[in-house]
């Protein structure tokens, strides 16, 4: 056992990166046998070459603006910083885009064979568009390992353990900022072309979801591929490599003596990778409903992580590890990575309940909806608050039990394993906007409408999965922010000693600093939010004047005998959601950076602005999503024919809940959760500079 | 000046009783000179006499269910703390319905008068309505400073001056719990009643605002008077007495040795009756716009204050005072009363700008309005984000700036300075429901329509008023939540060290249980408001079908023919909301008992709960206040003949907005203000308890 243990303690980074290939080499099976099935007709084709060429437009101008960005940052990290930092930070920055780009053009190919495939059978069209799904998965986690682990092995190598580490911090901003970006950029395109599509055309000119004759359709489907599925790749490959940073620099920092406090959070993210491979299998080969096996997928794979799990730690930590000043056993630590495992469970569970069309909460919103626009607004806001009550509740109860038992560090880990679950989560979010670009396709190409009510069914179990992982990604962006305050505590504390100078924050609640320190950052995800939603509307209401220019210009085509002109609508909500991110983006390292500059602030106010903007953001982002993802799921309720279905009072009143759900689940709520890391990864990396 | 030092000391308590009889005796004048008008004609004395009826009947039963909860409070008191703490309950629970009671008697006098002076012109129709609300601010004041003062004098005669203090604290409890029952229960009648007539009457039968066909009318009128008179009354007497009862606490606990420290409060309160009395009499001479003359008198009345509280201060403190270590002159704690006068003024700015017709943020929403129902919604969740930067930003400076002068005493006294300024903002609170029902009385009196025309432009700058109290109540509730949190920390170390324990709590955010306090204590916000809002769904819909069941059963009161039975649908929505406000006032008890007696959480749980209580609550309060707010002036603002109109498109959206934001601003934003109080209070008396 010992002679095992010293081994996987040297090659533990090495066998994770090689846990990584092999999902990549699973990925790249998967792609094949997506890509061997039948694309549809030529019609289908067409449609999709038409929204895959808006995407790549658009994301080749988000490269574009982002890189001006992302270029300043890297000067002012290597002037201000270190030359490792800023080459971290190019790094995080260039997998965040590389993700993102590798979820659309993974979405665009499944789309269409989706489609496809439902007119064989409802299984045969939602494994395309799960295996679709999966492939992004896979190479989202295989890319967060093996770039961390690429990029530490190097840089521990050149210079050495102790600046390795710190460079890392500059790789976790670069991931969490470009992020942001991809998030709100993508997530502005998404819902401005949907309900600037809506706006005029389902509302004025009476047209379905997308109906060929809508000049702003494959405007709203390019938005499914950029915001869905190319913002939530980044999304999450963010979360992975950020948790995994937070956790080697907990491990650095308060377990010096230990280096497998290190090699252990690799070792997770690489085990997991098989239960993920595992997970996706078993959706290949079993039957039953939709929501049933993919659940079914996630159990399967958290099992047998938990399982393998087990061994690993014991061969890491063969003897007790001492952490604030108590002895922890390998058993503590494994408990602390189950306490992870059991949230990821928990929070798909609990977001499952609240936003699917199966349980109360959803049928209360379409309920309301009867009589009318306000009352199914005020009862989806009132389910969005609800429902932060277990979550937070579970996350205060995790937080509590990991740290019992391995302090700060125990919560990295349960922070770790709750995030090397993300191969299989992912397949189940981008499963959502395949389906739903996939009825998209079948609408404008005109297919029999069996094939719409079957991507219709999947859809609204992918309402559900969307919702489920926006749920997961912000409860583990909560706790992994916790860990970077850690992490900002003890880079404080080493910095103060390292420059000579005397350490005696406590960040007490009674000291006026903290409290306006937590009311500054409880602000943040309040004005962010904002700010996004008031993104969506200006660059929605372009959109609106677009159809509604085309539409007056050529009356033909609401009779179909002219063809819109689709390319500028894909034109204007590209530039408007561009320009329209900047300012939300930013917010957030403006934040830091004021209140680190002004003297009479300094450090105490920081840190009480990084805990107010994980609490406040926590709340504000499963409030917003939660909203959405059940406002969605009664329209589709609804929809199905309950209560009046399609063409009634309450269907008028759940497309207005609706509506107003989109910028909530898709721009604003996501966003949130890189957000709050960017805000702490920020200050860490200014203490040498401001403090 | 040592010599008349020495006097105010002892006489300052008396001195500032003398000041509120002084603004009672004015309040008499007051409702001589209001009953002296005539209350119009038969018709409108009938109606005024239906409100009058219904609203005395809810307020009788909502005694009787309080009574019943506060009757068990006692009990509980009284065996696990002291008779005087239970005195103090029952005192402080009698003056709020007492307030509360006060505040609708007053309003219903002014209603029908100010529908009648509309009649003559403009001026003399607004002079009355804010008279009718300069009475309720001139009494809630005195009735405050009266309680307090009588009981703490008494109390200090026979039970010393330390235990006269604690027992303070349960006359401060009594307060706020029964002003929570307060709020909800009347935000939930007079929300329930105007959504139900709303959807029904307006929606579904195209009736106008106040048909007397409506068989929901009259309980919405009722409602105006529970809920924004009797509600606001106990609630502002409750603010004031918690700030005064606060401030006097962190004197005694801090600044044991000043006795000056305990009376200081009493007279910046005594003083500013005279401002207050000042600034009405400006009010009733003045001429201008209504909006510009109010604001007057509140700047006058600041203005007045400013300057009393100088010598008051320097004559108090001849010498300096010892606080946190430092020596403080008069002058320091002269400018922390300053600092709460100057945020009264900046509040109210604030405020104003976010929801008056007159700015940019109502006039997006209205805007937005063009486009539908959900982009005005989206518009107005915007705003109301907005709206928090600033408040909560110079509510930060305040903290920082009176800290920086007197500590934490300093921020109790700049608290207290800014409530002192209730007298005068109550009664432009106060004006908003007494023209909105002077309205409601013209409309179903048939009087003519240029009467409804001056009360509509009364109610838009009522609407603002309202608003702008709100502001100012959430933002000085949240520093007086803050400084009994203060208290509470001290009352912790005091009873430690009293039981002879060892007192250790640092209350730091590297404490996950300090994390886990502010997420359980951020949660309460959210659904507290989530409860609030579902129960004023639940009584609307228990309103819409009784009025639907009349109109089915009475096809004839539709067209005039037959009269709608008033009195059921009264009596409905008042058994709703005594039903529906049980659980959410419950709540905050609720969290502090259940933390309190886990004991692995414990008091440092429980003080981030405190303080993630304040921190969350502070946003979702304005944020609910502000939408709401400008929601209502949109809807105004297109009815004014802007955008379309009255009928148009936007003009059907803006009512929506207009209703979503009526439990925000009305039941679940302004019940924030006092729960927040209510969580720090038990907190603090339970702490021989628990702990």
């Amino acid at each position: 056992m010992t002679f095992l243990a010293l081994d996987i303690l040297k090659y533990g980074v090495t066998l994770s990166m090689v846990g990584a290939v092999l999902g990549l080499l699973f990925a790249f099976l998967l792609i094949k046998a997506v890509i061997r099935l039948s694309a549809g007709n030529d019609r289908m084709r067409q449609i999709a070459g038409a929204v895959e060429e808006g995407a790549k437009a658009y994301l080749k101008r988000q490269v574009v603006t982002i890189s001006v960005i992302a270029a300043v940052i890297f000067v002012l990290l290597f002037i201000f910083r270190d030359k490792f930092t800023a080459i971290g930070f190019v790094i995080g920055a260039f997998c965040s885009l590389v993700a993102g780009y590798i979820g659309m053009r993974i979405a665009v190919l499944a789309n269409t064979r989706t489609a496809q495939a439902a007119s064989q059978s409802r299984s045969a069209a939602m494994r395309v568009a799960f295996n679709g799904g999966a492939v992004t998965g896979l190479l989202v986690v295989g890319l967060a390992l093996l770039s961390v682990g690429i990029f530490y092995t190097l840089a521990n190598r050149w210079i050495g353990h102790d600046l390795a580490v710190k460079s890392l911090v500059g790789l976790a901003l670069g991931a969490s900022l470009i992020s942001v970006f991809a998030r709100l950029g993508g997530g502005i395109y998404t819902k401005a072309a949907d309900v600037g599509a809506d706006l005029v055309g389902k509302i004025e000119s009476n047209l379905e979801e997308d109906d060929p004759r809508n000049p702003a359709t494959i405007a709203d489907n390019v938005g499914d591929n950029v915001g869905d599925c190319a913002g939530m790749a980044a999304d999450v490959f963010e979360t992975y490599a950020v948790s995994l940073i937070g956790a080697i620099l907990v491990g650095a920092l308060t377990l010096g003596n230990y280096p497998a406090a290190v090699v252990y959070p690799f070792v997770l993210g690489g085990i997991s990778v098989l239960g993920a491979v595992l997970g996706i299998l078993f959706v290949n080969i079993a039957r039953g409903k939709p929501a049933t096996v993919l659940m079914g997928a996630v159990g399967a794979s958290a099992l047998v992580s938990a399982i393998l799990y087990w061994p690993a730690t014991h061969m890491l930590f063969p003897n007790a590890v001492n952490i604030g000043g108590i002895d922890r056993s390998a058993n503590d630590l494994y408990f602390a990575s189950l306490v992870g495992l059991l949230m990821t469970g928990i929070v798909v569970v609990i977001t499952n309940y609240y936003t699917s069309t199966r349980y109360a909460p959803v049928r209360k919103i379409a309920k309301a909806s009867e009589t009318g626009h306000a009352t199914n607004i005020i009862a989806g806001l009132a389910i969005g608050q609800h429902a932060t009550a277990l979550p937070v509740g579970f996350i205060g109860i995790a937080i509590l039990l990991s740290f019992h038992f391995a302090g700060l560090y125990g919560i990295a880990i349960s922070v770790m394993s709750m995030l090397s679950m993300a191969g299989i989560i992912i397949s189940l979010d981008a499963f959502g906007p395949i389906t739903d670009n996939a009825g998209g396709i079948a609408v404008m190409s005109q297919l029999p409408k069996e094939i719409r009510a079957i991507t219709d069914e999947l859809d609204a179990v992918g309402n559900t999965m969307k919702a489920v992982t926006k749920g997961y990604a912000i409860a583990s962006a909560g706790l992994a922010a916790l860990v970077l305050f850690g992490s900002y505590v003890e880079e404080l504390k080493a910095h103060f000693n390292a420059s000579g100078k005397a350490y005696s924050f406590q960040f007490s609640l009674t000291e006026p600093k903290v409290i306006i320190g937590l009311f500054i950052g409880g602000l943040l995800p309040f004005i962010f939010t904002a700010f996004s939603m008031d993104a969506v509307g200006k660059a929605a209401g372009a959109v609106v004047r677009e159809v509604r220019r085309q539409l007056t210009a050529k009356p033909g085509i609401l009779r179909g005998e002219d063809t819109p002109d689709y390319g500028t609508c894909v034109d204007i909500v590209t530039k408007a959601a561009l320009r329209e991110m900047i300012v939300p983006a930013l917010l957030p390292v403006l934040f830091v950076l004021v209140v680190a500059m002004i003297k009479s602030l300094g450090p105490v106010v920081l840190g009480g602005l990084l805990v107010g903007t994980i609490v406040t953001g926590l709340f504000v982002a499963i409030a917003m999503t939660s909203s959405g993802g059940a406002w969605d799921n009664a329209k589709k309720y609804i929809e199905e024919g309950n209560l009046g279905g399609k063409g009634s009072f309450a269907h008028a009143a759940s497309v207005t809940g609706d509506t107003v759900g989109d910028p909530y689940k898709d721009t604003a709520g996501p966003a949130i959760n890189p957000m709050i890391k960017v805000v702490n990864i920020v200050a860490i990396l200014i203490i040498p500079i401001f403090f």
